[in-house]
């Protein structure tokens, strides 16, 4: 007698369109979904209205939960909808629909549930914590600068790297973020923007015990390129080896890593914005720990991302090992 | 053999809390409910979306939309929050999300058909014209006055009775809201602010044929109290005379007037606001062409409203003659 397959329960950590990314990937393939995110967000919109409403920031639930929506076309437009100019230009709907329905709800976590129900989400959308947190960072040269958006945006043309980052205060884990990782078959980290998407959930207390805890197959998506004034220069190696610096060692047990370089024309246009490509090479030998998958991760067009199809054979096929 | 009683089909026109207080009380009977909402509303929260963004004015047709809405309260209480100070402070959520929608969807009335299936109403909800229309007014000295919310709050402590009110562009009737009435079994207009929310309605080009057309029964509900600068001093008759100067005579087959006088004690508060209770004496004699009904439509409290279960009995009473 055999027994029917069990349907993989996969959580996603991270925070942006690198998260959105991975859920859209995942969402068409027979498995139960679920996405922890960052809640440093502190730029745009979002943060407009944590400071003017004082309400836990939006905007990364906001695509989570519009990545997993099986609503119709036009409510998940709408969720992604920005204002243009006038008193409102630059905010985006969904997330005065999430701030205003905090305050009728009276909690974030509320919130976010009558939103997920409202957008028929497939899956779960776990804010990383309930917690007000702010990230801060400290550089090479001792230079400490407060706030998610500063560290991601760089004010100067060049500044030295980032030594250490931390939130404040430290939030402690959601119940249900960590119900949620201890109960899945695989947790998938990234890729996204390494200290202002990805590292903001690792930091929170709590998160690398839970990591060490789950059973469930941990595995480290590296992003396709650097990011001016986060991780200039950066091997794939450097990547893991910086979470692993927050989340301790051992932990990732694998690391997916991108090895078919773009076009040349197409990397100058990114070398521009001091973006250059993240190179996977000999990552195997350096993490001795993490079995590292070395495979073609790249969409077509003019734009260097993740392919859907590629990532998502990529993360299923060591769903099933 | 006996048929099956048919649930009548009810139109309510107007616009403003005199429409959502029908339609609420309206809505715990066995009747199938279309609300004809004005466009004229251009101020607060709607007026600054009609400027900035260019839509269609939201704020009447949010308030029908949540009277008739079957969705959690959470749902029907996030289209009615309003954001307090900062950039969006004053701002309805549920206008925002008509305007977006509106943006989105292209056109005015596909956002009130997707906003309406969100919110799950038992109804219909369909906008008077779906042109853009201003409402102007000219004084009995000759001022004239420009905009809906200009008419509505006098700038003014005393101004000169309004001698006539226009729309520009006059707008055509919304097709829908003309199949509505052709089909109803009965109209009911009002109550509300008579040159502000009732008349803007009747200005709209097509509506007065329409409604001598329909074989529906046409019911007018009078306020309960003048307004200052749009009613002073009207008497009940007066309210219809100047509704039949604009539909044309004999049209209003049924006039509900209240005849119970609130406590002296709470008109004096409502005098200091310029409002005087609208005296429904010999309003039978002077209207020839309509049946007038004369019965008690107050609420208890402390504010002068129509109760929901006097108002909807009185109303199903003529339904079924």
């Amino acid at each position: 007698m055999s027994r029917a397959p069990q349907i993989p329960k996969i959580v996603v950590i991270g925070g942006g369109t690198g998260t959105f990314l991975v859920l859209n990937a995942l969402k068409k393939h027979p498995v139960r979904l679920a996405a922890i995110v960052s809640m440093a967000d502190d730029g745009g919109s979002t943060g407009i209205l944590r400071d003017q409403y004082g309400v836990l920031p939006p905007g990364d639930i906001r695509r989570a939960l519009v990545a997993l929506s099986q609503e119709s076309t036009s409510l998940r437009k709408l969720f992604n909808y920005r204002f243009k100019n006038g008193d409102i230009g630059g905010h985006s709907f969904g997330n005065l629909f999430l701030s205003a329905l905090e305050k009728i709800e009276g909690s974030f976590e509320r919130a976010v549930d009558e939103a997920a129900r409202i957008l028929n989400i497939a899956g779960e959308v776990i804010p990383v914590t309930l917690d007000n947190v702010r990230l801060n960072a400290r550089l090479a040269d001792g230079v400490v600068i407060r706030g998610e958006t500063n560290i991601d945006i760089p004010r100067e043309r060049t500044r030295a790297p980032i030594a250490h980052v931390w939130l404040s205060p430290a939030g402690s884990l959601n119940p249900r973020a960590k119900a949620a990782i201890l109960s899945a078959d695989m947790v998938v980290i990234g890729p996204g923007d390494l200290y202002t998407s990805i590292i903001p959930n690792i930091l929170v207390s709590g998160m690398p015990d839970t990591l060490k805890k789950t059973r469930a197959k941990k595995v480290y998506v590296a992003n396709l390129m650097t990011k001016h004034g986060e991780t200039d220069n950066f091997s794939g190696t450097r990547f893991v080896e910086e979470i692993e610096k927050y989340l301790g060692p051992r932990i990732i047990d694998y690391a997916i890593f991108n090895d078919k370089k773009p076009a040349h024309s197409v990397l100058l246009r990114y070398e521009k914005e001091g973006a250059t490509f993240v190179d996977p090479k000999n990552a195997d030998s350096a993490l001795s720990g993490t079995i590292c998958i070395f495979t073609d991760l790249l969409a077509r067009g003019p734009f260097i991302r993740h392919d859907h199809k590629k990532l998502s054979a990529a993360l299923l096929s060591i769903s099933k090992k």
